[in-house]
């Protein structure tokens, strides 16, 4: 029988709550493929400072690259902001996480659920049937740059730095993944960058355009300003297909994007290295204002434990199971809070777990 | 009679068109006010980098900075992407100007008018009376931080570099803006960076909260980390009320704000220094596509024109007359093409001009 080594980080917030509906798919899996997890739990965020004063200890770094799959849920919270020192907050558990194992690849679906369309604040007809797969680049750009920080200034007063930063081998690996994913898709990249104002955002232009002549001349590539790309997701979100961006604007691009389908709490997001295992986490974050209520929407995590199947673990059949279980499960009328219309049956978040179940 | 005087800066693509109709307006203020522009009409862009091999001569700029108020229309276009060296680009000259007068205060008043709301990808009550001021930082940030530029890397590739770099005073300058906005709106600054990833950020954030619980505690302030503001604006925009940014989030933010409304095409902006003249232009580009045609929408242009009135000319009556006439001609029904809908009457660029001069 085959075994994966999982690493389960359910993190802060909403995260324990959903990830317990994780564990279900799982077992799910193991009992109906004939394969085994061995899971290990660990911490990150604020729950893994208050247990040790680290957001991510080295330990669990350690399990995490003898790891087949990484599933996260979310970090970060009220309690932490602004409480622990720069480098020891949440979110520096997660940058690490992602920068230790280069995990550079993050791939955003933004999908709109047919059964969710009215749930988007935009008219049906611009998003039913969305598709856009954003490919952000995670390991690189002013997330992590250097110089940084907060300097005093000889005269009196302060200074924040930051250092966005891109070679050009960080910024071809990435185009090759959006390339690559774009030829499984719809053919066409927009890769998005400030190149009007920034000489990073240039030699972004520049490498992709090279890459694309060289070895992906099908593929149909249009470079956008991410100040127009954000118009033209308002306006005519169909438009897109693949997305590509650095690791700024695509955090804040994808968001956008997520948003626009009216499923944020629907969607899941998948980060590659180059081998080595991958981390899967929702989109949304800990939504510390619903934690420990039992009413949030596990689908995010369950749907990112799917592209685990899918991208480390080579069991797309068990993910496409997964996905066309949410689906109906959605279709029969099922809904969180965060998804709840008129007409619909408002679960909590095991009973939604147990809609899936029950559809698998 | 007193007399202002104005340099107008036309620029590249739909600028000179919709410019044309600004004039018109002017004329009807000094008819209406008894007041006299001592109009000087300038290069920026692209047709200034066409004449001179410059984008913003040193010569226009000495006349701007002589001037009670730069009208502009707007630059760049494909003619001159990536076919100029990177400092003589159209947009390093309209960055110039920016920065040579310090204007470091960009005010975007993302609003929704009412008679368009159906124009929106959003559902009208997402949108109807919308009415957003952003407050962007424009004169510092990752625009023009040093070091910068594409350099070759030692073992061979190159590397791209920019900087985002931040003084307290910078922000504190531009927070004050928005605060003493916000008292004379709905009494909210949402202040919006990535403080838990940049430096930057975390300082802007440390000196936004000192400003606010020194001077402005009357005022609602919330911090939102800037993914989550692009959320918060496709999912409910009108919970906003001012939001702070620096240039770069600006940027983006205020660009999905402003499709959001459905009347991009409506938008005006300024630009504002400490003492000396405001610089007063559209939200919108420069639209290549529909340069020359006769079709472009004059409204943005012209309402910049009406901020220039209220904000350096000290006419906030004139301003609030043209203001009125731009809504009269809309609730009469005139569109230009990027408006239309059924039911209206379509215009080119010049009947939208005779539309808002009748309603004068
Ligand atoms: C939690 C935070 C550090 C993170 C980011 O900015 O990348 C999040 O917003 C995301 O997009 O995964
Ligand atoms: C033209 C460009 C340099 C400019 C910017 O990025 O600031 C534009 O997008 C704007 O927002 O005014």
């Amino acid at each position: 029988m085959t075994t994966y080594k999982i690493m389960l980080l359910p993190g802060d917030g909403i995260g324990p709550e959903i990830m317990a509906q994780v564990r279900r798919v799982m077992t799910w899996v193991e009992g109906t493929y004939g394969v085994s997890f061995d899971i290990t739990e660990g911490l990150i965020g604020g729950c893994s400072y208050d247990a040790y004063g680290d957001p991510f200890t080295d330990e669990a770094l350690a399990t995490a690259k003898a790891s087949d799959a990484i599933v996260m849920g979310c970090v970060g919270g009220p309690k932490w902001d602004g409480k622990t020192a720069y480098d020891k907050r949440p979110e520096a558990g997660l940058l690490k996480l992602r920068k230790q194992l280069d995990l550079f690849a993050n791939l955003r679906p933004a999908m709109c659920f047919d059964a969710l369309a009215d749930a988007s604040s935009l008219k049906r007809e611009f998003v039913a049937g969305l598709d856009i797969l954003f490919v952000r680049e995670l390991a690189g750009g002013v997330y992590f740059g250097e110089p940084r920080g907060i300097e005093d200034l000889p005269g009196g007063g302060r200074v924040g730095i930051n250092t966005q930063r891109y070679e050009d081998w960080e910024i071809i690996r990435i185009s090759r993944v959006a390339f690559e994913m774009a030829r499984k898709r719809g053919s066409r990249v927009h890769s998005a960058e400030k190149a009007n104002v920034m000489e990073a955002g240039l030699l972004w232009r520049e490498e992709v355009t090279k890459l694309h002549a060289a070895e992906y001349s099908d593929v149909k590539l249009e470079h956008i300003l991410a100040d127009n790309c954000a118009m033209q997701l308002v306006k005519a979100p169909k438009q897109f297909d693949v997305i590509l961006t650095d690791n700024l604007f695509g955090d804040i691009l994808s968001d956008a994007a997520a948003m626009l389908t009216g499923s944020l709490g629907m969607l899941p997001s998948a980060s590659l290295g180059d081998g080595g295992p991958g981390l899967y986490e929702p989109v949304h974050g800990s939504a510390p204002d619903i934690a420990g209520k039992g009413i949030a929407n596990p689908i995010a995590a369950i749907l990112s434990f799917a592209m685990a199947l899918r991208y480390s673990l080579d069991m797309g059949d068990a993910a496409d199971k997964i996905e066309t279980a949410v689906s109906a499960t959605l279709e029969a009328g099922l809904r969180t809070g965060d998804l709840m219309s008129a007409g619909m049956t408002e679960v909590g978040t095991i009973g939604m777990g147990d809609g899936i179940l029950n559809a698998l």
